[in-house]
């Protein structure tokens, strides 16, 4: 029973209260997060240490005719529960239910959709803007961003361009010293020293023409709210530098605070992690065969460094970080730099395994074209959370790196089938290539039991060619071959069906698709990933430069937004599940 | 007749010099610079004001050993002359000459090769750990970097990181208060108090850690030499901001400073223009048209506002930041936040014109994606100098816009075959879209005498016949059409070939598509683009899922990365001159 909770739906209600009842609200509100999301998962830790600026924001603020952004947006869970999603907020995350991030089109208190870092300065200094030249002064404008987001490029340029301007802006620093890991960079070591007093005299954030107030305590409801207050009345821009704790109120989040930001399911009393431990010889998940096998190598050659922007436990690149820590690093929520930064060790010598997620590849996509490949650096990519990621949603698929990657030139893009092709490709690329080259593994699980295979070099463009049969070639890329594999093992008409494992979208193996085009009626291609421009367009592509006619049958994820869900639901949604797949194998040979 | 300059091929003739020769050589550089620039065009001001710096750095430090990299690197003419390409430097940015920017293939001087900005303290780093990690100890690394492209989101990240190591990194901050155009934003206003020395204690580079000295006047030979003596024995990141003159020592050019950029032809005694004034009726720059009609337009229609990355000149947005300057911003070298910005005020029903150079999209990959496309808000992207641009090369070819944009959901792309086409989608984007837009035109002029025509909406993916014929359809995108009009006009064969203005690539004329290929035997696609992924490609996508067996034939870019030379010989290169057209339509005509 949340006697206050209960009582609210919107913010209207919420400043119904006595300033003497917040604290109480914010016990329920916590514990309210901590219900649902020990059974349902999600991001927890963020939300947690957020809850009384939560309930100070809105209850200072006139939301949503003010506007807020909450940086990332993971952290707002208890900003959906106080407007009007606490009713549904158990479907967070899940397919037809809300989004784990916010969003503009599920409600009008998600002033700015949210996902990547760092965006948020840039669109409320947007919106001040924008209020400014309608005369619409009345209106506050705020975001929210933690000391990990804020030390990401984009977000010292809209600070640089904020503090240049007398847009009536609000950035409140929610400074918690960690990220998803612990912070990083000059910036994180410059905050730690303003909190311990020993800064000198002029603020960072001053230099940029900020009126900086803080640092307060963000778990201090009382202080927050009078300071809050306070801040509506000064104009232009303006920092507030809130301390508070990740995880805050549940004392197994507070102590490991990387495990609990998004822990999977636990015991709401006691914090206990209900994960069963893995089974024996269950296959391991892709980024730990990553982050193993990077280990493995590194220690016999010793050229081989390891660069994550911000990601070392989502990687995996913390088995080198701990082993080897002079030899991988992490350079904080800054995509770009890390591009570069790979390409500069390349330059000299070095051979770097530069992994990002696919989705925030897309943050350094400049940097792989003009840093890396027009100078042909042999900097190895690896490209975790490709494809559809599940519950992330929209924000996090990394649907579309074959499209965006195919077009430059020098790039070599691979995806491995399963664990020991992702080993064999980073050991035959770790024995120096004359060119980049991008591996392109998902989320989750690979299929082999035993996964630490002996390592063997590939060559460069050659495809794999898994299973003949008489009429129609499956071409798969990546894992998703293993879904044509189980399948066609089943089927009635398996000695119909081929099946090829194209692994390099570039270079395409163009013997093997010779060999495929002169054997087989009709081509099938197969994608986790945007069908616009990428893997069946390659083979299209080629297949129309050779003047083959034959029917190509692309099957991936069609021209729009892909929401959240399960994986599974996702691949169903866009066609690409066993099932799917089945009938249109079917469907074609009836033809 | 050049007395120093004549016996110095490389730095080590240079280091022979004694320490009061150089004010001597500086002065015969810098007529060096200016006498081959005013005849054979290319980047002048940059140059100019970094001679002493050049002079100085390779007088101290022991290049190619110690390594040197030139931020953006149009600031690299002295650099260039003085390490072996004083002979060759009148072949500057001509097609098989030098490259107009730091190139790793042309010099082991060149420790990294540039082009778009901030990049440099990102690779110098990588190169100093790569340094530390080897034990290369006694090699020093230096980065050069202008205060515009310091405030730049990556090189942030960049000096974050950097701070936070004990790498042996000089960052040599060239602070001219221009970049391009002159510099903008919080922290260049900050520069200017620290220059005055009205800045309070703490210097922000402090902050992030770094040791800091200066101002100190860049044009002063020996204060830079010993400072730069003394710091080569400074251990960890250093900054060293040094004040110059862009222009310096052509009294025009620091006059104009904007102007002298990139002048063009000039007296080299007088620094006179030479262009003779355009010719009434000339066609105008498609930059211009865009920018009058901008002006135009948000005359009309109060909502629009317009916003430039660092490029008000270039893209020709100054005619609105004059006219309207609370309605037009210029928010300096930050392609990210430019794009986020724009998303945020199209949310608060703003109509952004956000115009940046098609290359430079690049880098606001991810915003184009998360924040504006996955929010489906109407931002209008007018990317200039898509296609091959010319004289500044590979790091600057506008070629992946088509590819990397056509995977994006939501997102319309439109490319103006002339004048009144771009004026007629502008006019058209500005009535309400309800979704995104990007609009590519090349560098250079249009085709039309009176460009200023009445305004017509534009049907969203709808394209032109602009001739019928009876064997052979010519699809072309964009301004390249107008080659195949005039060329096809003059063909003995020109009843076969039919002529179609496709205009948007996205979405694609599907009606007029059907009535192509049910009327023409073989069909060509002409963009001045990437093959791979691109128009043509999009094209073959939608023959191929109808079942369209007609040879397709895609001309474009290679996948290759094109260099330097005129844009004609560009074109020629890569078979989509006229010549190489008509031969190719001809031998289709011929099968």
């Amino acid at each position: 029973m949340k006697s206050l909770l209960d009582h609210i739906t919107y913010p209207d209600d919420l400043r119904q209260l006595a300033l003497e009842k917040l604290p109480q609200l914010a016990k329920e509100l916590r514990e309210f997060i901590i219900d649902i999301v020990a059974t349902k998962e999600g991001h927890l830790g963020a939300s947690l240490g957020v809850v009384e600026l939560t309930i100070a924001l809105h209850y200072v603020f006139n939301t949503p005719h003010d506007k807020l952004i909450w940086d990332v947006g993971h952290q707002a869970y208890g900003h959906k529960i106080l407007t009007g999603r606490k009713e549904i907020f158990e479907t967070n995350r899940q397919l037809g239910g809300i989004s784990g991030f916010p969003k503009r089109s599920e409600s009008e208190y998600d002033a700015f959709g949210t996902g990547h870092s760092s965006t948020s300065i840039s669109a409320i200094l947007g919106m001040a803007m924008a209020s400014q030249l309608k005369k619409n002064d009345h209106i506050q404008h705020i975001a929210v961003i933690g000391d990990a987001s804020i030390a990401s490029g984009m977000a010292f340029e809209a600070l640089n361009h904020l503090g240049s301007t007398n847009s009536n802006v609000l950035v409140i620093l929610n400074d918690n010293a960690i990220g998803i890991d612990p912070s990083v960079g000059a910036l994180k070591k410059y905050l730690t020293n303003v909190k311990k007093g020993t800064a000198k005299d002029e603020n960072i954030f001053e230099c940029l023409n900020f009126h900086y107030t803080g640092p307060i305590d963000g778990h201090d409801l009382e202080a927050l709210i009078s300071e809050l207050k306070h801040l509506k009345l000064v104009a232009g821009p303006k920092l507030l530098h809130v301390i508070t704790t990740k995880g805050k109120g549940l004392k197994k989040a507070e102590e490991n605070q990387v495990t609990y930001h998004a822990p999977g399911k636990f015991d709401k009393r006691t914090g206990e992690l209900l994960k069963k431990s893995p089974a024996v010889n269950e296959p391991q998940k892709y980024q730990d065969v990553f982050g193993h096998t990077l280990v493995e190598l590194a220690d016999k050659n010793k050229a081989i460094v390891g660069i994550t922007p911000a990601m070392p436990t989502g990687s995996s690149l913390k088995y080198m970080m701990q082993k080897m820590p002079h030899r991988a690093f992490d350079v904080g929520i800054a995509e770009q730099h890390a591009v570069t930064l790979a390409a500069g060790m390349a330059a000299e010598g070095l051979i770097p395994f530069c992994t990002i997620y696919s989705t925030f590849l897309q943050r350094a996509y400049d940097q792989v074209i003009h840093d890396v490949a027009l100078q042909n650096l042999p900097v190895i990519f690896c490209l975790d959370r490709a494809g559809l990621v599940g519950q992330d949603g929209a924000t996090h698929h990394g649907v579309y790196d074959i499209a965006y990657l195919r077009c430059i030139p020098n790039l070599c893009i691979f995806a491995p089938m399963n664990e020991t092709e992702l080993r064999n490709i980073m050991y035959t690329a770790q024995m120096g290539l004359s060119q980049p080259i991008a591996i392109r593994y998902p989320r989750g699980q690979g299929v082999q039991e035993n996964w630490q295979t002996p390592f063997e070099t590939i060559e460069l463009g050659t495809a794999r060619q898994l299973k003949k049969g008489s009429t129609i070639a499956v071409l798969t890329l990546g894992h998703i071959g293993n879904t044509v594999t189980e399948l066609v093992d089943r089927m009635a008409e398996r000695e119909k069906i081929g099946h090829y494992d194209m692994r390099f979208v570039k270079p395409l193996d163009k013997k093997m698709l010779a060999k495929i085009f002169k054997q087989y009626q009709t081509i099938v291609t197969i994608e986790d990933g945007s069908k616009m421009g990428g893997f069946g367009s390659a083979v299209l592509e080629w297949a129309n430069e050779l003047g083959h006619t034959q029917k190509i049958s692309i099957l991936g994820l069609d021209d729009v937004f892909i929401e959240h869900g399960t994986v599974e639901q996702l691949h169903q949604q866009a066609k690409i599940d066993t099932l799917s797949i089945e009938k249109h194998l079917k469907m074609l040979l009836n033809e």
